[in-house]
């Protein structure tokens, strides 16, 4: 049973801009990379066992785009891995949590995951990945 | 050379509501503690080599409080353990990075801190604090 946060997404209007805060700090920060069916551009800064993603919307109606136009930059959402995802999703869901869709998706490279709404966590959007 | 990601704060307007998210998924929650000059109560939710800090307000000139009426709740800094923050500090400043404020202070316990402003950091506001 190991619970850990897998990452920090962060929404930013430059990713040049961004991450020049941690190179200055001495973090190594990954190449720019895009993800096209996200619309976004994104840099991970590894941080001990977790990270800072960094993500760039490479167009306007992505939801990157859309949450900085709304909120500013900044936090997007935390991401932390759980030991059994179908078991805290079957009880947050008997416990009335709000999720962001009922069912675990499953995301590039196979991973599976669901959003708890921010509405049920003290405003912060929280993906759970299955550890 | 470590770097960790200390906590997260998280700014909410109740404690026990935010913090049964947390219980659900079977994280243990610390007692609640109140910090009277910051004028919070808090619990602590350990994740990890990390942890959640959820701080509701004491009292409506609390800056917590003024966090909530601005931007709602959610998260209200990220909190990093760096190697040297003398170095990290002098680099940042030597760069033109801004601070809130120019030096290092010592909290509760005697840590160290110096918060970084979100303007530098893609819209986070950074606490960095000695490892």
């Amino acid at each position: 049973m190991t619970f850990q946060i897998d990452h920090l997404g962060i929404a930013v209007k430059s990713l040049s801009a961004a991450k020049s805060i941690y190179e200055k700090l001495g973090l190594s920060v990954s190449a720019e990379e895009t993800v096209e069916h996200e619309k976004v551009r994104l840099v991970m800064v590894p941080v001990g066992e977790s990270r800072f993603e960094l993500l760039e919307p490479t167009s306007e109606d992505s939801t990157i785009a859309k949450f900085i136009a709304k909120r500013g930059e900044g936090l997007h959402h935390v991401c932390m891995k759980v030991p059994d995802l179908p078991a805290a999703v079957e009880r947050l869901k008997k416990d009335g949590v709000r999720l962001v869709s009922e069912e675990i998706k499953v995301g590039a490279g196979g991973h599976q995951y669901v959003f708890v709404h921010p509405t049920s966590t003290g405003g912060v959007l929280l993906e759970l990945v299955q550890e």
